[in-house]
C-alpha cells in the first residue's frame, strides 16, 4: 500500500453537460465504485436534486432505464425533506413510487422491521422490474438494502443517504443488513446498489453532534490511506465544521473514493484488505458496549478508538509521535471527543476479545505506522493494550 | 439449444480412487456445476454416506478444508436416519457439529422459523468458519440455505437432500429462501452450496406418493433439454419405480446434469434461459393454488401441467402428436396424474395471468418443439389456453 495509491484523484467533473446544467451541477463528482459487473457511480453535489435539475432523472435513466416502478424506503425524520425533494426530481423517471416511512432509529434494524417491508413490498407490486431507493442514514440503507437484496431474490436499489456517516462509510460498498436481539449488524447480505446520490444539502437539517460524528470517519480514511487527504482536512477543518459547501463536498466526495478502492480491492471481506476499513474499531467496539448502545455515537467512539489505537502505534515503535500529535490536532479540531473518562479497562478487554478481529483468542489491531498507512498487527501484548486505553481516559 | 448440447455425458467416474474405495463407492458419480468462482461437485452414489466410506469426508476436506464448525439444520423426519448417517460420516472433519431440528413440511419455510434458525446460529457460536449442513427436501434446502445465506453476511453451505424432488430439483442452482404469507418464494437470494452430497439410500423411507411425485421433475429434464435421456426413462422407468439403485442413481444424474447446464447459462434468472426449467410450471401453478397448496403434490401438478403444454403445443403446430403421445406413455408409466378433474379453466386462467411469466397481461409459456427442446413462447391466444386445460380434464 504505498502512499503514491492516493495520489491521483480520480473526481471527475461533469464537463460534457457543463454547457446546458444549472450553475449548482457545476461542482458535481462522480466517483465510480469498480466491482466488474456490479459497478456504480457515487454522484456527489450540492442542492442538485432540486426539482429543476436534470441530474438525478438523467443518472437514473443511465444506470435504471428499465425500471418502471420504485418504492422509497424512507427515515421519518427526513420524509418530508430528503424525502419530498427526490421523488420530485423523479418525477416522470417511474411510471409510479410506492413511499414506505420507517421510525428513525438502530431499532428499526430489526427482523420485525423487515418481515414489516417485506410485507410491505408484495403489497406494492414489487417485482424486478421496481427499484428500491432508500433515503436515510445507515440505518434505513442497510435495512431497506438488506430487504432489497432478499425481496423476489434480489431488486435493484439506490442509496440516498442523508446523513454525513452514511454518506462517507454506510452507502458505499455494499454491506446490507439487520441486527438480532444478540448482537449488530449480525445478519444480512453484500448487495451493492445500483447508484449512491449524495446531495450535502441533506446535511442542513443534520443535528451538530451527529454531523461532528461522521467527521470521525471522515478523518480515519486520512490516516488509514490518504496522506493527501489528511493534509486538507488539516487545512479546511474549520469550513467544514461550518458545513460550507465546497470543502464538505471534497471530504464526502475524498472519502468516498478511499472506501471505494479498498472495497474495490475486498469486496466481500476475503482478502484482509478491508480490514484497513476497521482502524480505531475494535476498541470503538468495546467503548460502544460498554457505554450502552446509543449513549456514545459511533464516530465518537471511533475517534476515541483511534487515539487509542495510535497510542498503541507508537508503545510498539510502528510509528513516531508525530502521528499521534497530528491525529489529535485534527480530532480535536473536528471537535470529536480524544478520551472516555469512563474508560474500564477491564471490561473492555474482554468485549475485545470476542471481537471478530480476534482469532484463537489473540487480540490484532489495525495499526499506522503513517499517516495514510495502516498494518494489520496480531499478537499484541494485552499489557500495552491496557496502557493504550489507560492513557485516553 | 441443439440436440446436440445434451449428448456429452460428463458423468464422472471416482476412477482415481478406485483401487482403495470399498465396493459401493464405485458407482459414485460427480456432476460438476460450472458457475466460475462459485462452482461445486454434486456427489452421488447410493449408501456412499456409510460411516466405513470417507467419501464426505474426503469431499469435504477437498471443498470445506478450514471449516471448523459445522450446524446441522435438519428435517425431524430424517433426524433418525440421514441426520445421524451425516453426523457419523463427517466424524472427525470438524472440531463440532452443532445440530438444529426443523419440523416438516412448507409451514416451516416461515420469516419466524428464519428468525428462530438466525438466532440458533449465534447461540451456536457460528461464525465465517462455519459451514451449515442442510439436511431433508426442499423445505429444509431453501431454508437453511438463506439462512446460511445472510448470517454473518454468507456462510459456506451443503445441501444434503433426502427427497427426490429436493436431489434433482430444490438442491441444485443455488436459489434459497422462505414464503411469506402472501405467496411462496417471494424473499430469498441466490447462495450457491459448496457441495451438495447426494446418497440414494436416503431415499429408502420416502413415501411413495412423494417419490413418484419427484419424477415429474425427472422426466421434465428430459423434455426439455436431453432426448437421450428421455430415451433411456422410457426404457427404465419399471426399474426407476421400483428404486432399483443403479438407474435410480442415473436419472439423478442425469437430471443434476441438466439443471446445472442451464443455471450455468443463467445463474440468477437473469438471460430468460432458466425458464425452461419451469415448462408445465404455468399451469402447474394455477393447479396447485385452485387445488389449494398441499393437497396436490408439486410433481403431481407439474405432470398435468406438462400435458397441458403438451396439449397446447401440439394445437399451436409448435410439435407433432409423437412427441404428446411419448410425453403421455412416459408420465403414465411413471404412475403420475395426466389430468385433473377439478380444473376450472376460468378460475386457472386469472391465476396464470398473475405468474411471473406473464408480462404486460400477455400469456406466455414454455413449450417444446420437440423432445429435448422446449421454446419460450409469447402471446398465446387465450382461448387455446382454455381449450388445452379442458382437454386434461
Ligand atoms: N453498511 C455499512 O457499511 C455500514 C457502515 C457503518 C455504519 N453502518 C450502520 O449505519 C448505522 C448508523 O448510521 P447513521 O449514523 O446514519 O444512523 P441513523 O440512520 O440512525 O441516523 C442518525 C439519526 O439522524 C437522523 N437523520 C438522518 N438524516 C437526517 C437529516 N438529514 N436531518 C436530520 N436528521 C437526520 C435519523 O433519523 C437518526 O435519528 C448503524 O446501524 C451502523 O451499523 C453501516
Ligand atoms: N430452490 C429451488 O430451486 C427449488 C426448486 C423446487 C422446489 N423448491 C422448494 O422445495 C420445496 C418442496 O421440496 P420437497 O418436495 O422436498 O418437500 P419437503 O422438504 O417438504 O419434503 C416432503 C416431505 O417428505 C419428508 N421427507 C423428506 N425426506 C424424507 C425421507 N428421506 N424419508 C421420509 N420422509 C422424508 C418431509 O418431512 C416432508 O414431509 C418447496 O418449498 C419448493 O418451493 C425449491
Ligand atoms: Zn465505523
Ligand atoms: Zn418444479
Amino acid at each position: 500500500m504505498p502512499i503514491s495509491a492516493s495520489v491521483p484523484i480520480h473526481l471527475t467533473r461533469c464537463s460534457i453537460s457543463a454547457v446546458t446544467v444549472p450553475p449548482r451541477l457545476e461542482s458535481q463528482l462522480t466517483i465510480p465504485v469498480d466491482l466488474g459487473d456490479r459497478s456504480y457511480p457515487i454522484v456527489i453535489g450540492s442542492g442538485h436534486t432540486a426539482a429543476e435539475n436534470d441530474g438525478l432523472k438523467s443518472h437514473f435513466a443511465q444506470t435504471l432505464g428499465d425500471a418502471s416502478h420504485g418504492v422509497m424506503i424512507v427515515d421519518k425524520a427526513v420524509s418530508q425533506t430528503a424525502g419530498t425533494s427526490i421523488q420530485a426530481a423523479l418525477n416522470g423517471s417511474l411510471d409510479r413510487i410506492d413511499v414506505i416511512e420507517v421510525a428513525s432509529g438502530e431499532g428499526s434494524k430489526s427482523i420485525d422491521q423487515l418481515a414489516s417491508l417485506w410485507n410491505q413490498l408484495l403489497e406494492a407490486g414489487t417485482d424486478r422490474r421496481s427499484v428500491v431507493i432508500a433515503v436515510g442514514g445507515g440505518v434505513i440503507g442497510d435495512l431497506a438494502g438488506f430487504a432489497a437484496a432478499t425481496f423476489t431474490r434480489g431488486l435493484r436499489f439506490v442509496q440516498v443517504p442523508t446523513t454525513l456517516l452514511a454518506m462517507v462509510d454506510s452507502s458505499v460498498g455494499g454491506k446490507t443488513g439487520i441486527n438480532l436481539p444478540g448482537g449488530k449488524n449480525l445478519v444480512g447480505s453484500f448487495w451493492q446498489p445500483h447508484l449512491v446520490w449524495i446531495d450535502t444539502d441533506f446535511l442542513n437539517t443534520l443535528p451538530d453532534r451527529e454531523y461532528i460524528s461522521g467527521l470521525g470517519e471522515v478523518i480515519k480514511y486520512g490516516v488509514i490511506e490518504d496522506a493527501d487527504f489528511f493534509d486538507y482536512l488539516d487545512q479546511n477543518i474549520e469550513a467544514i465544521i461550518q458545513r460550507q459547501p465546497e470543502p464538505v463536498q471534497q471530504a464526502v466526495a475524498k472519502s468516498c473514493q478511499s472506501k471505494a478502492r479498498v472495497v474495490a480491492e475486498d469486496e466481500r471481506e476475503t482478502t484482509g484488505r478491508r480490514a484497513i476499513l476497521n482502524y480505531g474499531h475494535t476498541f470503538a467496539h468495546a467503548i460502544e458496549v460498554n457505554a450502552g448502545y446509543g449513549v456514545m455515537l459511533h464516530g465518537e467512539a471511533v475517534s476515541i478508538g483511534m487515539q487509542m489505537a495510535a497510542r498503541l502505534a507508537l508503545d510498539l515503535g510502528l510509528c513516531d509521535s508525530q502521528l499521534l500529535d497530528r491525529q489529535t490536532r485534527l480530532l480535536e479540531a473536528a471537535q470529536l471527543p480524544l478520551t472516555w473518562a469512563d474508560a474500564d479497562v477491564d471490561a473492555m478487554i474482554p468485549v475485545m476479545a470476542r471481537d471478530k478481529k480476534v482469532e484463537h483468542g489473540k487480540l490484532r489491531f489495525v495499526l499506522p505506522d503513517r499517516i495514510g498507512h495502516v498494518d494489520l498487527v496480531g499478537d499484541v501484548p494485552v499489557e500495552k493494550v491496557r496502557t493504550a486505553i489507560n492513557a485516553c481516559r
